[in-house]
Protein backbone atom coordinates (compact mmCIF):
# COMPACT_ATOMS: atom_id res chain seq x y z
CA UNK A 1 0.00 0.00 0.00
CA UNK A 2 1.48 3.57 -0.71
CA UNK A 3 2.26 5.42 2.28
CA UNK A 4 0.62 8.84 1.13
CA UNK A 5 -2.52 10.50 0.48
CA UNK A 6 -3.65 13.39 -1.92
CA UNK A 7 -6.97 14.82 -0.90
CA UNK A 8 -8.32 11.61 0.84
CA UNK A 9 -6.61 8.96 -2.33
CA UNK A 10 -3.84 6.49 -1.31
CA UNK A 11 -1.38 6.51 -3.49
CA UNK A 12 -2.89 9.54 -5.23
CA UNK A 13 -0.91 11.73 -7.75
CA UNK A 14 0.16 15.47 -7.09
CA UNK A 15 -0.61 17.62 -10.85
CA UNK A 16 2.60 19.40 -12.03
CA UNK A 17 0.19 22.87 -12.20
CA UNK A 18 -0.23 22.26 -8.26
CA UNK A 19 1.04 25.41 -6.83
CA UNK A 20 2.61 23.83 -3.74
CA UNK A 21 5.17 22.50 -6.51
CA UNK A 22 5.17 25.21 -8.92
CA UNK A 23 5.79 27.91 -6.35
CA UNK A 24 6.13 26.02 -2.98
CA UNK A 25 2.58 27.65 -2.10
CA UNK A 26 1.75 25.72 0.77
CA UNK A 27 2.47 25.09 4.49
CA UNK A 28 3.65 21.53 6.31
CA UNK A 29 3.83 20.27 9.79
CA UNK A 30 6.01 17.08 10.95
CA UNK A 31 4.16 14.65 13.51
CA UNK A 32 5.42 11.55 15.80
CA UNK A 33 3.38 8.90 16.06
CA UNK A 34 3.78 6.15 18.22
CA UNK A 35 1.51 3.14 18.69
CA UNK A 36 -0.93 4.80 16.34
CA UNK A 37 -0.96 8.04 18.58
CA UNK A 38 -0.22 11.49 17.08
CA UNK A 39 1.94 13.76 19.58
CA UNK A 40 0.75 16.40 20.33
CA UNK A 41 -2.24 16.67 17.95
CA UNK A 42 -4.15 19.22 18.58
CA UNK A 43 -1.34 21.85 19.08
CA UNK A 44 0.08 20.47 15.92
CA UNK A 45 -3.12 20.71 14.17
CA UNK A 46 -3.87 24.28 15.52
CA UNK A 47 -0.34 25.26 14.06
CA UNK A 48 -1.22 24.02 11.16
CA UNK A 49 -4.14 26.18 10.77
CA UNK A 50 -2.63 28.85 11.61
CA UNK A 51 0.36 28.97 9.21
CA UNK A 52 -2.56 28.05 6.67
CA UNK A 53 -4.01 31.75 7.61
CA UNK A 54 -1.08 32.87 7.14
CA UNK A 55 -0.86 32.26 3.45
CA UNK A 56 -4.54 32.64 3.15
CA UNK A 57 -5.28 29.16 2.79
CA UNK A 58 -8.30 27.82 4.33
CA UNK A 59 -7.53 24.59 6.40
CA UNK A 60 -9.55 21.63 6.05
CA UNK A 61 -11.01 20.77 9.61
CA UNK A 62 -9.20 17.95 11.29
CA UNK A 63 -11.47 15.39 10.87
CA UNK A 64 -10.54 15.31 7.21
CA UNK A 65 -7.27 14.84 7.93
CA UNK A 66 -7.55 12.14 10.53
CA UNK A 67 -10.00 10.27 7.75
CA UNK A 68 -6.98 10.46 5.74
CA UNK A 69 -4.86 9.06 8.46
CA UNK A 70 -7.32 6.33 9.40
CA UNK A 71 -6.94 4.43 5.58
CA UNK A 72 -3.60 3.33 6.65
CA UNK A 73 -2.35 1.02 9.30
CA UNK A 74 0.32 3.67 11.42
CA UNK A 75 2.18 2.56 14.41
CA UNK A 76 5.38 3.92 14.19
CA UNK A 77 6.13 6.41 12.14
CA UNK A 78 6.81 10.26 11.04
CA UNK A 79 3.46 11.86 9.08
CA UNK A 80 3.33 14.78 7.64
CA UNK A 81 0.30 16.80 7.03
CA UNK A 82 0.85 19.22 3.59
CA UNK A 83 -1.39 22.14 2.43
CA UNK A 84 -0.97 23.91 -1.14
CA UNK A 85 -3.17 26.18 -2.46
CA UNK A 86 -4.09 23.55 -5.47
CA UNK A 87 -3.90 23.09 -9.15
CA UNK A 88 -4.63 26.92 -10.44
CA UNK A 89 -4.19 28.44 -13.93
CA UNK A 90 -0.61 29.36 -14.72
CA UNK A 91 0.71 32.53 -13.06
CA UNK A 92 1.42 33.71 -9.75
CA UNK A 93 -2.84 35.18 -9.31
CA UNK A 94 -5.07 32.44 -7.17
CA UNK A 95 -8.75 32.44 -7.15
CA UNK A 96 -9.94 32.65 -3.53
CA UNK A 97 -12.34 29.35 -4.68
CA UNK A 98 -9.70 27.44 -5.63
CA UNK A 99 -9.85 23.99 -3.79
CA UNK A 100 -6.28 23.25 -1.75
CA UNK A 101 -4.97 19.84 -1.78
CA UNK A 102 -4.50 17.96 1.03
CA UNK A 103 -1.43 15.48 1.53
CA UNK A 104 -0.61 13.59 3.99
CA UNK A 105 2.55 11.00 4.01
CA UNK A 106 3.45 8.23 6.36
CA UNK A 107 7.44 7.74 6.59
CA UNK A 108 9.94 5.51 9.23
CA UNK A 109 10.29 6.99 12.54
CA UNK A 110 13.86 6.91 13.11
CA UNK A 111 14.50 5.73 16.75
CA UNK A 112 15.58 8.24 19.46
CA UNK A 113 18.96 8.74 19.86
CA UNK A 114 20.63 7.94 23.18
CA UNK A 115 23.96 9.71 22.60
CA UNK A 116 23.99 13.54 22.79
CA UNK A 117 24.48 15.50 19.32
CA UNK A 118 27.45 16.60 17.33
CA UNK A 119 26.69 19.53 14.77
CA UNK A 120 28.02 22.00 12.56
CA UNK A 121 28.05 25.31 11.61
CA UNK A 122 26.78 26.38 7.85
CA UNK A 123 28.33 28.41 5.77
CA UNK A 124 24.85 29.16 4.14
CA UNK A 125 22.91 32.01 5.49
CA UNK A 126 19.39 32.46 6.48
CA UNK A 127 16.99 34.43 4.27
CA UNK A 128 15.81 37.71 5.57
CA UNK A 129 11.84 37.65 5.23
CA UNK A 130 10.36 39.38 8.30
CA UNK A 131 7.20 38.27 6.53
CA UNK A 132 6.63 35.41 6.58
CA UNK A 133 9.05 34.46 9.50
CA UNK A 134 8.20 31.79 11.84
CA UNK A 135 5.56 29.94 9.35
CA UNK A 136 6.44 26.26 8.41
CA UNK A 137 5.83 26.89 4.23
CA UNK A 138 7.30 25.03 1.47
CA UNK A 139 9.57 27.40 0.43
CA UNK A 140 12.37 25.42 1.99
CA UNK A 141 15.49 26.17 0.27
CA UNK A 142 17.31 27.58 2.78
CA UNK A 143 17.52 24.11 5.04
CA UNK A 144 18.17 22.26 1.62
CA UNK A 145 21.02 23.93 0.76
CA UNK A 146 22.49 24.11 4.20
CA UNK A 147 21.77 20.41 4.48
CA UNK A 148 23.82 19.88 1.64
CA UNK A 149 26.98 21.00 3.55
CA UNK A 150 27.24 18.06 4.69
CA UNK A 151 27.46 14.09 4.40
CA UNK A 152 28.97 12.73 7.71
CA UNK A 153 26.28 10.71 8.98
CA UNK A 154 27.58 11.47 12.27
CA UNK A 155 26.61 15.18 11.99
CA UNK A 156 23.12 15.34 13.20
CA UNK A 157 22.12 18.89 12.38
CA UNK A 158 23.94 22.11 11.35
CA UNK A 159 23.39 25.26 12.96
CA UNK A 160 22.57 28.19 10.67
CA UNK A 161 23.01 32.11 11.02
CA UNK A 162 21.62 35.00 9.71
CA UNK A 163 24.47 37.48 8.69
CA UNK A 164 27.85 37.53 10.27
CA UNK A 165 26.96 36.42 14.26
CA UNK A 166 23.43 35.60 14.48
CA UNK A 167 22.60 31.67 15.09
CA UNK A 168 18.98 31.48 14.58
CA UNK A 169 18.22 27.37 14.17
CA UNK A 170 19.42 24.14 13.14
CA UNK A 171 18.22 22.95 9.46
CA UNK A 172 15.65 20.92 10.81
CA UNK A 173 15.48 22.19 14.26
CA UNK A 174 14.93 25.45 17.14
CA UNK A 175 17.98 25.89 19.20
CA UNK A 176 18.17 26.67 22.55
CA UNK A 177 21.24 27.65 24.61
CA UNK A 178 21.37 27.52 28.82
CA UNK A 179 23.36 30.07 30.42
CA UNK A 180 23.43 29.69 34.31
CA UNK A 181 19.28 29.39 34.98
CA UNK A 182 18.75 31.14 32.22
CA UNK A 183 17.24 28.93 28.35
CA UNK A 184 17.32 31.32 25.95
CA UNK A 185 16.08 30.63 22.21
CA UNK A 186 16.55 33.16 19.13
CA UNK A 187 14.16 35.67 18.38
CA UNK A 188 12.48 34.48 14.77
CA UNK A 189 10.88 37.94 13.65
CA UNK A 190 13.43 38.16 10.64
CA UNK A 191 13.86 34.69 9.62
CA UNK A 192 13.58 30.82 10.73
CA UNK A 193 10.50 28.69 11.42
CA UNK A 194 8.95 28.72 15.12
CA UNK A 195 8.65 25.01 15.48
CA UNK A 196 5.69 23.56 18.16
CA UNK A 197 8.77 21.69 20.25
CA UNK A 198 10.47 25.42 21.06
CA UNK A 199 6.94 25.98 22.31
CA UNK A 200 6.64 23.40 24.52
CA UNK A 201 10.39 24.05 25.96
CA UNK A 202 9.75 27.80 26.61
CA UNK A 203 6.44 26.49 28.48
CA UNK A 204 8.37 23.88 30.64
CA UNK A 205 11.98 25.44 31.32
CA UNK A 206 10.40 26.75 34.15
CA UNK A 207 9.71 22.89 35.47
CA UNK A 208 13.31 22.34 35.41
CA UNK A 209 14.19 25.52 37.44
CA UNK A 210 14.69 27.64 34.18
CA UNK A 211 13.93 31.07 32.81
CA UNK A 212 13.22 30.82 29.33
CA UNK A 213 13.94 34.01 27.31
CA UNK A 214 13.67 34.89 23.45
CA UNK A 215 17.09 36.95 23.09
CA UNK A 216 19.51 36.35 20.37
CA UNK A 217 22.78 33.91 20.17
CA UNK A 218 25.84 35.28 18.29
CA UNK A 219 28.01 33.03 16.94
CA UNK A 220 30.53 34.38 19.82
CA UNK A 221 28.37 33.12 22.69
CA UNK A 222 28.38 29.92 22.14
CA UNK A 223 31.29 28.70 23.85
CA UNK A 224 29.66 30.86 27.05
CA UNK A 225 26.75 28.44 27.25
CA UNK A 226 26.38 25.84 29.96
CA UNK A 227 23.92 23.36 27.64
CA UNK A 228 23.37 24.00 23.84
CA UNK A 229 20.38 21.72 22.93
CA UNK A 230 17.99 21.46 19.34
CA UNK A 231 14.80 20.63 19.42
CA UNK A 232 12.33 19.32 17.06
CA UNK A 233 8.58 17.27 16.78
CA UNK A 234 10.23 13.93 15.67
CA UNK A 235 13.62 13.97 17.88
CA UNK A 236 12.76 16.15 20.93
CA UNK A 237 14.91 17.74 22.61
CA UNK A 238 18.55 16.66 21.54
CA UNK A 239 21.34 17.93 24.11
CA UNK A 240 24.56 18.97 21.67
CA UNK A 241 27.88 17.59 22.85
CA UNK A 242 29.83 19.04 19.60
CA UNK A 243 29.22 22.28 17.61
CA UNK A 244 32.20 22.70 15.29
CA UNK A 245 35.03 23.56 17.47
CA UNK A 246 33.19 23.76 21.26
CA UNK A 247 32.32 21.03 23.51
CA UNK A 248 30.26 20.05 26.06
CA UNK A 249 29.46 17.97 28.54
CA UNK A 250 26.37 18.99 30.52
CA UNK A 251 23.16 17.35 29.30
CA UNK A 252 20.82 17.90 32.28
CA UNK A 253 18.06 19.77 31.68
CA UNK A 254 17.93 18.84 28.29
CA UNK A 255 17.56 15.33 29.22
CA UNK A 256 14.94 16.36 31.58
CA UNK A 257 13.05 18.29 28.77
CA UNK A 258 13.25 15.44 26.91
CA UNK A 259 11.53 13.35 29.41
CA UNK A 260 8.64 15.40 30.23
CA UNK A 261 8.12 15.68 26.35
CA UNK A 262 8.07 11.62 25.94
CA UNK A 263 5.58 12.05 28.46
CA UNK A 264 3.18 14.57 27.38
CA UNK A 265 3.32 13.97 23.36
CA UNK A 266 1.31 10.78 23.84
CA UNK A 267 -0.55 12.10 26.69
CA UNK A 268 -1.49 15.13 24.28
CA UNK A 269 -1.82 12.92 21.48
CA UNK A 270 -4.46 11.55 19.04
CA UNK A 271 -5.02 7.95 18.61
CA UNK A 272 -5.62 6.63 15.04
CA UNK A 273 -8.10 4.26 15.05
CA UNK A 274 -8.02 1.95 11.91
CA UNK A 275 -10.35 0.65 9.97
CA UNK B 1 -4.47 14.81 -23.82
CA UNK B 2 -2.90 15.66 -20.65
CA UNK B 3 -0.56 18.88 -21.07
CA UNK B 4 2.42 17.77 -19.10
CA UNK B 5 4.85 15.11 -19.13
CA UNK B 6 6.53 14.01 -16.15
CA UNK B 7 10.21 12.59 -16.85
CA UNK B 8 8.91 12.07 -20.72
CA UNK B 9 5.41 10.33 -19.55
CA UNK B 10 2.58 12.54 -20.57
CA UNK B 11 -0.27 12.75 -18.01
CA UNK B 12 2.47 11.31 -15.42
CA UNK B 13 2.10 12.14 -11.37
CA UNK B 14 4.61 13.95 -9.32
CA UNK B 15 4.90 12.10 -5.90
CA UNK B 16 3.98 13.82 -2.38
CA UNK B 17 7.56 12.79 -1.57
CA UNK B 18 9.10 15.06 -4.36
CA UNK B 19 11.60 17.69 -3.15
CA UNK B 20 10.30 19.90 -5.72
CA UNK B 21 7.06 20.04 -3.24
CA UNK B 22 8.02 19.47 0.09
CA UNK B 23 10.59 21.95 -0.07
CA UNK B 24 10.47 23.77 -3.60
CA UNK B 25 13.90 22.13 -4.44
CA UNK B 26 14.08 22.79 -7.82
CA UNK B 27 14.31 24.85 -10.68
CA UNK B 28 12.18 26.52 -13.80
CA UNK B 29 11.63 28.38 -17.06
CA UNK B 30 8.85 29.73 -18.57
CA UNK B 31 9.31 29.63 -22.42
CA UNK B 32 6.75 31.70 -25.25
CA UNK B 33 6.09 29.16 -28.15
CA UNK B 34 4.61 30.85 -31.36
CA UNK B 35 4.20 28.26 -34.55
CA UNK B 36 5.57 25.35 -33.00
CA UNK B 37 8.84 27.64 -32.21
CA UNK B 38 10.44 28.08 -28.73
CA UNK B 39 11.41 31.45 -28.30
CA UNK B 40 15.16 32.00 -27.28
CA UNK B 41 15.81 28.42 -27.13
CA UNK B 42 19.57 28.68 -26.73
CA UNK B 43 19.13 31.22 -23.98
CA UNK B 44 16.36 29.43 -21.90
CA UNK B 45 18.33 26.63 -21.80
CA UNK B 46 21.43 27.85 -21.02
CA UNK B 47 19.83 29.83 -18.34
CA UNK B 48 17.60 26.59 -16.97
CA UNK B 49 21.16 24.56 -16.63
CA UNK B 50 22.92 27.70 -14.88
CA UNK B 51 19.99 27.36 -11.99
CA UNK B 52 19.71 24.32 -12.15
CA UNK B 53 23.88 24.05 -11.25
CA UNK B 54 23.47 26.71 -8.52
CA UNK B 55 20.90 24.42 -6.69
CA UNK B 56 23.85 21.78 -7.45
CA UNK B 57 20.65 19.96 -9.49
CA UNK B 58 22.07 17.76 -13.04
CA UNK B 59 20.06 19.26 -15.74
CA UNK B 60 19.27 16.23 -18.08
CA UNK B 61 20.56 17.28 -21.83
CA UNK B 62 18.42 19.52 -24.42
CA UNK B 63 17.18 16.74 -26.27
CA UNK B 64 15.38 15.16 -23.38
CA UNK B 65 13.27 18.72 -22.65
CA UNK B 66 12.67 18.62 -26.53
CA UNK B 67 12.01 14.91 -26.28
CA UNK B 68 9.31 15.32 -24.05
CA UNK B 69 7.87 18.46 -26.06
CA UNK B 70 7.52 16.82 -29.25
CA UNK B 71 5.27 14.26 -28.01
CA UNK B 72 2.49 17.13 -28.11
CA UNK B 73 0.92 19.06 -30.84
CA UNK B 74 2.14 22.82 -29.68
CA UNK B 75 1.82 25.23 -31.73
CA UNK B 76 0.94 28.90 -29.70
CA UNK B 77 1.58 28.06 -25.87
CA UNK B 78 3.73 28.78 -22.89
CA UNK B 79 5.90 26.05 -22.23
CA UNK B 80 6.83 25.31 -18.74
CA UNK B 81 10.21 23.75 -17.49
CA UNK B 82 10.84 22.55 -14.08
CA UNK B 83 13.38 20.40 -13.18
CA UNK B 84 13.49 19.24 -9.08
CA UNK B 85 15.57 17.08 -7.20
CA UNK B 86 13.12 14.09 -7.11
CA UNK B 87 12.02 11.72 -5.03
CA UNK B 88 14.43 10.93 -1.56
CA UNK B 89 13.60 9.92 1.82
CA UNK B 90 12.05 12.40 4.34
CA UNK B 91 14.28 15.25 5.71
CA UNK B 92 16.75 17.64 3.64
CA UNK B 93 19.38 16.01 3.16
CA UNK B 94 19.88 14.38 -0.52
CA UNK B 95 21.59 11.87 -2.05
CA UNK B 96 23.88 13.24 -5.15
CA UNK B 97 22.74 9.88 -7.32
CA UNK B 98 18.99 11.13 -6.30
CA UNK B 99 17.52 10.98 -9.99
CA UNK B 100 15.56 14.86 -10.42
CA UNK B 101 12.18 15.13 -11.61
CA UNK B 102 11.99 16.66 -15.61
CA UNK B 103 8.79 18.30 -16.22
CA UNK B 104 7.16 19.92 -18.86
CA UNK B 105 3.56 22.01 -18.78
CA UNK B 106 1.78 23.62 -21.76
CA UNK B 107 -0.61 26.28 -21.25
CA UNK B 108 -2.85 28.64 -23.49
CA UNK B 109 -0.83 31.46 -24.56
CA UNK B 110 -2.67 35.32 -24.21
CA UNK B 111 -2.13 37.45 -26.74
CA UNK B 112 0.19 40.49 -26.69
CA UNK B 113 -1.42 43.32 -25.47
CA UNK B 114 -1.43 46.29 -26.96
CA UNK B 115 -1.93 48.80 -24.05
CA UNK B 116 0.57 49.91 -21.78
CA UNK B 117 0.45 48.53 -18.99
CA UNK B 118 -1.27 49.38 -15.39
CA UNK B 119 0.77 48.32 -12.50
CA UNK B 120 0.61 49.10 -9.16
CA UNK B 121 2.89 49.21 -5.77
CA UNK B 122 2.84 46.10 -3.84
CA UNK B 123 2.87 46.18 -0.20
CA UNK B 124 4.20 43.08 0.19
CA UNK B 125 8.73 43.20 0.75
CA UNK B 126 10.79 40.95 -1.23
CA UNK B 127 13.00 38.40 1.45
CA UNK B 128 16.68 39.17 1.38
CA UNK B 129 18.89 36.03 0.33
CA UNK B 130 21.82 37.11 -1.67
CA UNK B 131 22.97 33.30 -2.30
CA UNK B 132 19.67 32.65 -3.91
CA UNK B 133 19.32 36.16 -5.94
CA UNK B 134 18.74 35.64 -9.32
CA UNK B 135 18.05 32.38 -9.93
CA UNK B 136 14.20 31.07 -10.91
CA UNK B 137 14.15 28.54 -8.13
CA UNK B 138 11.14 27.38 -6.81
CA UNK B 139 10.26 28.93 -3.60
CA UNK B 140 8.23 31.74 -4.91
CA UNK B 141 6.23 32.65 -1.80
CA UNK B 142 6.61 36.37 -2.15
CA UNK B 143 5.41 36.32 -5.56
CA UNK B 144 2.27 34.35 -5.09
CA UNK B 145 1.90 36.76 -2.03
CA UNK B 146 2.53 40.39 -3.48
CA UNK B 147 -0.05 38.76 -6.47
CA UNK B 148 -2.81 38.44 -3.64
CA UNK B 149 -2.56 41.90 -2.93
CA UNK B 150 -5.05 42.67 -6.15
CA UNK B 151 -8.17 41.05 -8.42
CA UNK B 152 -8.54 43.95 -10.44
CA UNK B 153 -8.01 42.47 -13.68
CA UNK B 154 -6.83 46.28 -15.28
CA UNK B 155 -3.85 45.67 -13.19
CA UNK B 156 -1.47 43.76 -15.07
CA UNK B 157 1.44 43.25 -12.30
CA UNK B 158 2.63 45.02 -9.30
CA UNK B 159 6.01 46.51 -8.33
CA UNK B 160 7.87 44.68 -5.58
CA UNK B 161 10.05 46.47 -3.05
CA UNK B 162 13.07 45.64 -1.02
CA UNK B 163 13.41 47.74 1.98
CA UNK B 164 11.08 51.01 2.66
CA UNK B 165 12.63 52.19 -0.67
CA UNK B 166 14.15 50.33 -3.43
CA UNK B 167 11.89 49.04 -6.26
CA UNK B 168 13.41 45.89 -7.49
CA UNK B 169 10.98 43.79 -9.79
CA UNK B 170 7.46 43.21 -11.08
CA UNK B 171 5.72 40.18 -9.24
CA UNK B 172 6.13 38.50 -12.71
CA UNK B 173 8.54 40.48 -14.68
CA UNK B 174 11.66 42.68 -14.86
CA UNK B 175 11.82 46.63 -13.85
CA UNK B 176 12.86 49.11 -16.75
CA UNK B 177 13.10 52.98 -16.22
CA UNK B 178 14.57 54.86 -18.47
CA UNK B 179 16.16 58.62 -17.33
CA UNK B 180 17.36 60.45 -20.18
CA UNK B 181 19.60 58.18 -22.93
CA UNK B 182 20.21 55.72 -19.63
CA UNK B 183 17.44 52.95 -19.56
CA UNK B 184 18.28 51.89 -15.75
CA UNK B 185 17.64 48.52 -14.19
CA UNK B 186 18.10 47.46 -10.48
CA UNK B 187 20.78 45.23 -9.34
CA UNK B 188 20.27 41.63 -8.43
CA UNK B 189 22.70 40.74 -5.88
CA UNK B 190 20.33 40.15 -2.77
CA UNK B 191 16.96 39.28 -4.17
CA UNK B 192 14.61 39.23 -7.90
CA UNK B 193 14.99 36.42 -10.34
CA UNK B 194 17.10 37.20 -13.15
CA UNK B 195 15.17 36.95 -16.17
CA UNK B 196 16.09 36.44 -19.81
CA UNK B 197 14.41 39.51 -21.42
CA UNK B 198 16.19 41.58 -19.16
CA UNK B 199 18.85 40.12 -20.72
CA UNK B 200 17.88 41.22 -23.85
CA UNK B 201 16.38 44.16 -23.22
CA UNK B 202 20.88 44.77 -21.48
CA UNK B 203 22.19 43.94 -24.69
CA UNK B 204 19.70 45.60 -27.27
CA UNK B 205 19.63 48.86 -25.28
CA UNK B 206 22.35 50.46 -27.16
CA UNK B 207 20.38 49.93 -30.36
CA UNK B 208 17.58 52.18 -29.61
CA UNK B 209 19.84 54.77 -28.61
CA UNK B 210 20.07 53.81 -24.94
CA UNK B 211 22.97 53.34 -22.11
CA UNK B 212 22.15 50.27 -20.18
CA UNK B 213 22.94 51.03 -16.33
CA UNK B 214 22.44 48.43 -13.37
CA UNK B 215 21.81 50.42 -10.63
CA UNK B 216 18.75 50.83 -7.89
CA UNK B 217 15.65 52.24 -8.25
CA UNK B 218 13.73 54.09 -5.66
CA UNK B 219 10.69 54.56 -5.07
CA UNK B 220 11.11 58.47 -5.48
CA UNK B 221 12.94 58.42 -8.70
CA UNK B 222 9.99 56.58 -10.45
CA UNK B 223 7.64 59.83 -10.88
CA UNK B 224 11.30 61.53 -12.54
CA UNK B 225 11.86 58.48 -15.07
CA UNK B 226 11.38 59.39 -18.71
CA UNK B 227 9.62 55.55 -19.31
CA UNK B 228 9.00 52.72 -17.38
CA UNK B 229 8.72 49.38 -18.66
CA UNK B 230 8.45 45.88 -17.16
CA UNK B 231 9.29 42.61 -19.25
CA UNK B 232 9.03 38.87 -19.12
CA UNK B 233 9.58 36.36 -21.62
CA UNK B 234 6.07 35.60 -22.39
CA UNK B 235 4.64 38.98 -23.03
CA UNK B 236 8.42 40.56 -23.39
CA UNK B 237 8.65 44.16 -23.19
CA UNK B 238 5.42 45.89 -21.90
CA UNK B 239 5.64 49.72 -21.62
CA UNK B 240 3.87 51.20 -18.07
CA UNK B 241 1.33 54.12 -18.45
CA UNK B 242 0.12 53.26 -14.99
CA UNK B 243 1.98 53.23 -11.57
CA UNK B 244 0.07 53.81 -8.27
CA UNK B 245 -0.11 57.53 -8.72
CA UNK B 246 1.86 58.21 -11.42
CA UNK B 247 1.42 58.77 -15.40
CA UNK B 248 3.49 58.25 -18.23
CA UNK B 249 2.96 58.95 -21.89
CA UNK B 250 6.67 58.10 -23.14
CA UNK B 251 6.22 54.35 -24.84
CA UNK B 252 8.91 55.06 -27.42
CA UNK B 253 11.57 52.61 -26.54
CA UNK B 254 9.40 50.18 -24.91
CA UNK B 255 7.83 49.94 -27.93
CA UNK B 256 10.99 49.62 -30.20
CA UNK B 257 12.73 46.82 -27.95
CA UNK B 258 9.36 44.82 -28.06
CA UNK B 259 9.12 44.88 -31.58
CA UNK B 260 13.13 43.83 -31.27
CA UNK B 261 12.29 40.83 -29.19
CA UNK B 262 9.27 39.84 -31.46
CA UNK B 263 11.42 39.66 -34.75
CA UNK B 264 14.41 37.79 -32.28
CA UNK B 265 12.22 35.27 -30.29
CA UNK B 266 11.47 33.15 -33.22
CA UNK B 267 14.87 33.89 -34.64
CA UNK B 268 16.41 32.59 -31.96
CA UNK B 269 14.00 29.99 -31.15
CA UNK B 270 13.90 26.15 -31.91
CA UNK B 271 11.23 24.58 -34.08
CA UNK B 272 9.89 21.98 -32.81
CA UNK B 273 8.87 18.41 -34.89
CA UNK B 274 5.46 17.20 -33.70
CA UNK B 275 5.29 13.35 -34.48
Amino acid sequence: MPSWAVDGVPGGAVFPGDRGLAYGDGVFRTLRCTEGTLWFWERQFAKLQHDATRLGLICPPAACWLNDLQQFEISHAVVKLMLTRGVGARGYASSPDQACTRIVTINPLPPLREQPAVVRICDWRLSLQPLLAGVKHLNRLDSVMARREWDDVAIEDGLMLAGKQEVVEGVASNLFARFGNELRTPDLSLCGVAGLTRDFVLEHADSVGLVPKIRSIDLEDLPQADELMLCNSVVGIRPIAVCGPYRWNDFATAQALQAQWQRTGPLQGHRISCR
